[in-house]
């Protein structure tokens, strides 16, 4: 990728952002009634920034197969819900006790520790009722594919649910804090548990359920789910990695969190340099697995893992 | 209801509460893999009894509409999979703190806190992924009810999502937790909103769902919701009134908590023997709209709505 192409892309991924962005404030619920105060409190979490890396992943995946935009609009904003609650959860007191997030109040100091309670419960539900929004949509296809799309939907649906539930992200999260309150020295077994599981996962739902959507075969699910579960690996080795080497301006959070924490982490079993190594092996992994997948192209989707993984933040 | 009528109707009632207990059981996950601990916090809150109302419900209203039980087993452990987390999250410390329930500890004193949300999360995202179950039964069907049982199993996790979420008990918890915490006197307006969200909006839920995965029309459901939302409203408010009327060696849970709490109630509105007259109003009502729901009998639910509102606990 030449200079040029760098900044065409950069063009393109704000663009694309911004279009995200749109997606996700359209499902967003009204701020009333007797329960405002939570969803003042989902919407707060939710507007609070972010790459939107998970609803991208998910689009340009669909996109990879042909997929129908529009059915994959409420899943985007799904995702990205259930991302969120992942995160109001893991800052509340009993988990990483984390006051800001981007600079930013976390929910539960902003709202009270109920309330971030709450509001993540909200979030997550609300993915669920947001992706059976598809169904509204299915409904103006041409009535041949109103059937099949159901299908497709529930697939999605099923496949966003495993990769965030106990086999997927809350297992993570699970061994993780427990790793974490024992003080464990973790094992590369354990260590690639949580790995794989905590951050992949939902990485691995996205580009699932994006190209489930669309239509793809139980083949190249397979193979989806193998190319995101490498970016997903490099993606959480480039953030160890990023933990050592950059500024807190620059990353936006505290940086030697990790160390401080007497965390396991790739960085502290195998060194800066040889994890540096991995990233571009994996990442090179990726993009030959990307480029075989059936000759369908998706160039943005390339250049986006690329960037995912060479990110400085 | 003569006596023998009632000795008959309980002895049908255990026969049945042990038949969703082997079900809720085949659902739950096993406790292995380095997130064992989330598994056995789940399975150990799932465990610590209760009357299993819901999933009871769900099945009777299905039954009443004439549905195929197989369908739905997996909604049946859902939505207690569902009621469950929402106990989980509000024993917190920062909910209700509670350190008992059902005379067994709550799940976050056996497990810690951090695995009391972490089960909680769990529970919630796993309801839906048991859900999603009931579509690999689905093919088990003849080729031509395939599709027509997809598009009911997405009706019914809809309803099911609407009513556990910010439209349904959350919202409830929400308006709840707030004015306990500003110890607010509630308008009739407001004790209104949460008795309907907050324990009816689950009833109203697993009626639906049932009714809906047995093929119910539109008008139907309409009719079921009204009619739980009756159901719910008088076991709520039996539920005050017991507060007030029972010890706890009957109840299983502290007495006069409401008062302790200085919680506005019912019975603290209208007094105890207005609740009473109540509850038998809204219990007629309720029964009088079971009995014109197209004329389609099941006299065990006709008895298990009696039952629900006249319980001693």
């Amino acid at each position: 990728m030449n200079k040029w192409d760098q900044d065409e892309f950069k063009r393109e991924l704000i663009k694309r952002t911004e279009k995200i962005e749109l997606v996700i404030q359209a499902y967003l619920p009204k701020e009333e009634g007797f329960q405002k105060t939570v969803l003042e409190a989902m919407n707060y979490s939710m507007l609070a920034g972010g790459k939107r890396l998970r609803p991208m992943l998910l689009l340009e995946s669909n996109r990879l197969f042909g997929g129908d935009e529009a059915l994959a609009e409420p899943f985007m904003a799904a995702i990205e819900m259930i991302h969120t609650y992942s995160l109001v959860h893991d800052d509340l007191p009993a988990m990483d006790n984390d006051e800001f997030r981007r600079g930013k109040q976390t929910t539960h100091i902003r709202y009270g520790h109920a309330m971030g309670i709450l509001a993540g419960d909200a979030l997550l539900n609300y993915a669920f009722e947001t992706m059976a929004e598809a169904v509204e949509l299915a409904k103006r296809l041409p009535a041949k594919e109103y059937y099949p799309a159901l299908e497709r939907i529930l697939l999605a649906q099923k496949l966003l649910a495993k990769k965030s539930g106990i086999y997927g992200m809350v297992g993570g999260q699970t061994a993780d804090v427990e790793a974490t309150e024992k003080q464990e020295r973790l094992t590369p077994e354990k260590l690639d548990f949580i790995y794989h599981l905590k951050t992949g996962a939902l990485i691995e739902g996205a580009m699932m359920a994006g190209a489930a959507l669309a239509g793809a075969s139980p083949d190249e699910l397979a193979r989806v789910e193998e190319l995101a579960s490498k970016v997903g690996l490099a993606f959480q080795i480039q953030d160890d990695i990023l933990d050592v080497t950059s500024t807190a301006e620059v990353l936006g959070k505290p940086v030697f969190s990790d160390e401080r924490n007497q965390k396991t982490t790739y960085v502290t079993c195998r060194g800066v340099d040889e994890c540096r190594r991995l990233v571009e092996e994996i990442s090179k992994e990726a993009l030959s697995d990307l480029s075989a997948l059936g000759g369908r192209q998706n160039e943005f989707l390339r250049q986006l893992l690329i960037w995912l993984i060479i990110r400085e933040k």
